[in-house]
């Protein structure tokens, strides 16, 4: 779980592996609060979830806020390391944005829980007030918002993107790969025929959203197509199947 | 409102005008449904945010699910109407769906509050239940989303587009349109600078969005392009500027 193996763990606790009981409380919360929303979630149900008893919960994590804090920071600040590393990677401009499309299309792909969370917190927002999207945004969201900006910018003063407006270009780029992860509910329960979430799947629709964004992007549209399937079909390391944390109509279900 | 003048009125009601009063109540839990969501919206903030008694709200909706349902179907209804009305009109596929395009922009741009209240019924769904999106996905979202496929489609075979797959271009077309909308919350929050909501802003995003997709669509690019920003600067007739019925945080407020 990238950088948060590193913070310090607790000593105390019967458990020889404390970080695996901290990730599987994580693991559960995530599932938890994504279904429920913050309001909603229960310690109880995450506990049981995660296979702990409640005291073990409480001394991790003070109260359901800190967990919620706690979730949100594992998943922005790896999402936050894996797109700086591949923004300030060799390359021309071209190469490391779309490294970085590929980057946050995959983080989503494995973690499809955080697309919901994330919508909680901007419809929580849109209400007037949400300190954990406040905290996240400057925390994260921010510094990367500023080096993807600068990454096309730098392509369309080199001539080798078009003339697009960095802050018009980004936000449809975006959309493009968040959105199929919001409406796999419709596909799932409408159209179950097709694949949303097989490997196989999360595949083809990643070589369609780069092959997307490089068509809209490249000043040389071919060369822009062929470079996107290429970085749409490299593999890298640390991939994890989304079908291990996928939402899904049937496993998320809760009566 | 489309469609929905059609209907016929209710003759009862000491008012002059049973409309204006029907209407008033729609506008007003949009907004409280947007941002209470359903269970949280209270029928005592719209029934006073209309200026019309409660006996009057539930001589026309019986209840706040009845309710909920009308907003959602005089949303739907009318964009269901202008999107079939543009995919049939003459021209070529690229101009049929650019119109299409703008249209779903349009939409959504005039109505903000829908992509809040949609976002919900998604997260429902990813819970496992959502009886209103299965009665709005039948009636309206596969009847828009057959024809829409099958345009591109069309202009694919006919070689006015690039060799996409429908199924993964109409995702990523919508992902384009709908997320600036969703993230409007951050901006105004975070970026007060940058102006979102202004007829001026939404129509400059309008020609970047359309700009996007035709310029990732079309197998001649520049021709693709220049389509785009003749049809993004039309007039159309009975546009409403998004300032009347926008989501913002200041106006969303509520303590």
């Amino acid at each position: 779980m990238g950088s948060l193996t590193k913070t310090a763990e607790p000593r105390r606790g019967s458990r020889r592996q404390p970080e695996r009981s901290r990730n599987a409380i994580l693991n559960a919360a995530l599932a938890e609060f994504a279904r429920e929303g913050l309001a909603g979630a229960r310690i109880d149900a995450i506990a049981e979830a995660a296979g702990v008893n409640k005291a073990l919960l409480y001394y991790y994590f003070a109260d359901k806020e800190a967990l919620y804090d706690a979730i949100l920071d594992r998943f922005f600040a790896e999402l936050t390391d894996r797109i700086l590393a591949v923004c300030n990677q060799p390359g021309t401009a071209g190469e490391r944005f779309l490294a970085y499309a590929r980057t946050h299309y995959d983080a989503i792909a494995e973690s499809p829980y955080y697309a919901y969370i994330f919508m909680s917190e901007l419809m929580s927002a849109s209400r007037g007030g949400s300190s954990h999207l406040d905290r996240i945004f400057s925390k994260y969201m921010q510094p990367i918002g500023v080096r993807v900006l600068a990454l096309v910018a730098d392509g369309v003063k080199r001539g080798e993107f078009r003339a697009v407006d960095p802050n018009q270009f980004i936000p449809s780029a975006i959309g493009s790969i968040v959105h199929y992860f919001l409406t796999a509910p419709l596909r799932e329960r409408f159209m179950p025929e097709r694949d949303t979430r097989s490997p196989q799947a999360i595949q083809q629709r990643r070589a369609a959203v780069l092959d997307f964004i490089a068509a809209a992007l490249f000043a040389d549209r071919d060369a822009g197509i062929k470079l996107a399937a290429r970085i749409a079909a490299q593999a890298v390391p640390g991939y994890r199947a989304a079908s291990q944390t996928g939402v899904s109509g049937k496993r998320g279900r809760r009566q």
